[in-house]
């Protein structure tokens, strides 16, 4: 079984759940909402991001007759309620916020109406696929407003956690502003620009460094980027100035070096220098090794000559946040809004819609959280995508994500912008908003 | 394409580097050997996890007439070099730490013995997979530590790092001592044993908690655990009370109670209480809500009446540590030694063993690492598990491998058990392994 499109990659209460409903018969319209609950610290936003495969998931929803016998043998399921699941699709409604819009706590980026149990069903994978990329997206939209003119790759895959993650952290981090991934698989999928030359292992395989350099630039005559930091950064670059003309001779250009470990900054000016003493001034430098948006921005501060970075680990397991306070919550039942209050995890019920203020000058300047039926001024940021189970259009290119993401990014507030410090930004709640949710803490259960 | 089993899914260099190594006829052997360079904070030990995943991804490796077409199309590579990759298949030896072995600094859990070109293309899927079971596996027996005597379930799928990371966090869990997980398809795909009942929106969706209760028990007989921090815990625990002796007329028995919010121990008292004093002495409590080791630790420390926890995304994510530090590394190649003596990167040289020393009664004594022909005292960890190509034996059962972590944990010291301090383990570097490095050292490349 793909874990990615298997629909028993779920929890196992939606499938109780969905016996409960199923034995009562409720399959009423439900309305769900997902949300961050808390933007995490030195987050001052949140870049939307997965509801391309958010949808292909709805679209495709269904229980194979494997999954299903596979559920019979758990005996668990009564045999009525299995046929039953094994003719359910996703005939549901889904608004959301087009991927790459920034929005802040409290805010619903998707809502699903749909009948009680195939909203229900879906939670799980819903949260894992819309809470990945979100949070990568994010992430990767901070690297990119510390280094906006510099060359920015996904290096990340290895210490991704899993394929999938490995995968759409590539995808997440080209729509925030990446210029592209290391990952060939993203490539092949997605059309997402893919960058890479050489390990350490093939300049150790080698006798001598400058053979392996040479090998390389045979072997690869367009994409001649030199990894120097094998054995000695210093010496290595000598040795690429050495290796210009010859390569020149026949027609090879070396476009860039890199280095992967010590003091980037140091090496940085001492390598600049080399070359540059050495006629190469068009070769650039690539920098790797534990970087982020925080390692990014103290190395450009401190005037490092680097003209591009590759983002590993810290991008795609999002290290200083691995996780979003994220949920997906029941709003309204069969016409009812619903409220869940339990201690710090209060929901606020009903159908909702954001509305987003511009000052004059285009930028952000607060948004209302209200009920989908009060109208307000402002931008409405949720929209019809799904309708009875279809899409409404085809999927946005990547490019098109990407755009979105360099205009709503240049729309920020400079405070919110910053990588270190919190800032706040006005989400107000509507008063009918409010009145309701007041109402509901009135009445008991 | 399947993300987990597309052999796309590498890091671009690989390909190029291939493309080098074939130029230039580079087929020899080469060693390449996985480690984690540093043990992450709180962290003084690590549990060997993801080699069956591993192995599969080396038995089954090959480039599909589809992957080699899309690689022609990116016109990065010659027609004779695809042709090449198309025949390609790994038929290297593999020598390896079982799963479930407890292990330390600089020690290699797995060790590839292949033809160059297949020994490097296999680093970033070897890595990505080795490295997130064993992240998890670690931190599940954290937990496992600090609550040996408490039901433990997996609750984490959702804030997973996307498919293969909620599937594998639970395999991962299971192996390391957890009793289950709420991941359906971990049940399908790994026999790991499933959990789960009811969430919020099953109570909300009805109009009184009392009847979501009712609904629930009628509708899994036998699997009757009820979600009670909706609105108000200690109101609802009295509703189960008074619903025990309805439900025992039809012969249904409540098993738990689960609260998910506010304070957990504060809360847990309370509807101990209440219980006991209602007669329902036999109704356990389950608790879910930001679990971690450090959660369980503290909330069992102050005597809190629960028993059993759901630990989430905190575990799914490894949120306090979402990565490792580790590598895998060319160590010889051609039959000679290689190392990389990149600043705070340096790698040991050559084909290595790790022998391990117990004490008199049963514990860990300390590690000796060294190279494969230099025999130690001690148990060497590292077996043989691939022969050419070949798995040289069937998967280990979860069940074998889950039996092997408790008896290793067992072994450690009681300070290396210790959650929140650090303390070291002994690792010796062997004098000849030691004599091989600085023998490098001493030579230019």
């Amino acid at each position: 079984m793909n874990p990615a499109s298997s629909i028993l990659l779920t929890d196992l209460y939606q499938l109780t759940m969905l016996e409960g409903y199923y034995r009562q018969g409720m399959r009423d319209i439900a309305v769900f909402e997902f949300f961050v609950r808390r933007l995490p610290e030195r987050r001052n936003y949140l870049v939307a991001a997965g509801l391309q495969q958010a949808l292909d998931y709805l679209e495709n929803l269904k229980f194979t007759s494997e999954e299903i016998a596979w559920l019979h043998t758990t005996q668990r399921f009564s045999q009525d309620f299995l046929q039953y699941l094994s003719a359910l699709r996703f005939t549901g409604d889904v608004y959301a916020m087009p991927e790459g819009t920034v929005f802040f706590s409290n805010e619903p980026i998707l809502r699903v109406v749909a009948p009680l149990p195939e909203a229900q069903l879906v939670e799980s994978r819903l949260i894992n696929l819309l809470h990945f990329q979100t949070m990568i997206a994010s992430k990767a939209a901070r690297c990119v407003l510390v280094a906006p003119d510099k060359l920015l790759v996904d290096f990340g895959m290895r210490r991704a956690h899993g394929a999938e993650a490995g995968l759409l952290a590539a995808r997440a981090g080209y729509l925030a502003g990446l210029h592209g991934t290391a990952t060939v698989l993203a490539g092949a999928q997605f059309g997402i620009p893919i960058f890479g030359t050489m390990a350490h292992s093939f300049v150790q395989a080698h006798d001598a460094e400058l053979l392996a350099f040479e090998h390389f630039a045979y072997a690869q005559p367009d994409n001649v980027v030199l990894l120097i930091d094998t054995y000695d950064t210093e010496a290595a670059a000598n040795k690429v100035v050495s290796l210009k003309p010859h390569l020149a001779k026949v027609g090879i250009k070396i476009k860039a070096v890199r280095i992967d470990s010590g003091d980037l900054a140091e090496h940085a000016h001492k390598v600049r220098q080399i070359l540059d003493e050495g006629g190469c001034q068009e070769i650039t430098i690539f920098a790797s090794s534990s970087l982020d948006e925080y390692a990014v921005q103290k190395l450009l501060q401190a005037g490092a000559p680097i003209d591009g970075f590759g983002i590993g680990t810290y991008l795609d397991a999002s290290a200083d946040q691995p996780y979003l306070d994220c949920a997906y919550k029941l709003q309204e039942y069969a016409g009812r809004p619903r409220r869940k209050r339990s201690e710090h995890k209060a929901t606020l019920p009903g159908r909702k819609q954001v509305y987003r203020q511009f000052s004059a000058d285009g930028s952000l300047s607060y948004d209302v959280l209200t009920l989908e039926d009060d109208v307000q001024p402002g931008i409405p940021l949720l929209l019809p995508v799904m309708y009875k189970g279809k899409l409404l259009r085809q999927d946005e290119s990547l490019d098109e994500i990407r755009r979105r993401v360099v205009q709503q990014l240049q729309s920020l507030a400079m405070p919110l912008r910053d990588i270190n410090e919190q800032h706040d930004y006005s989400v107000r709640i509507s008063d009918c908003l409010q009145d309701m949710a007041n109402k509901f803490d009135n009445n008991s259960n």
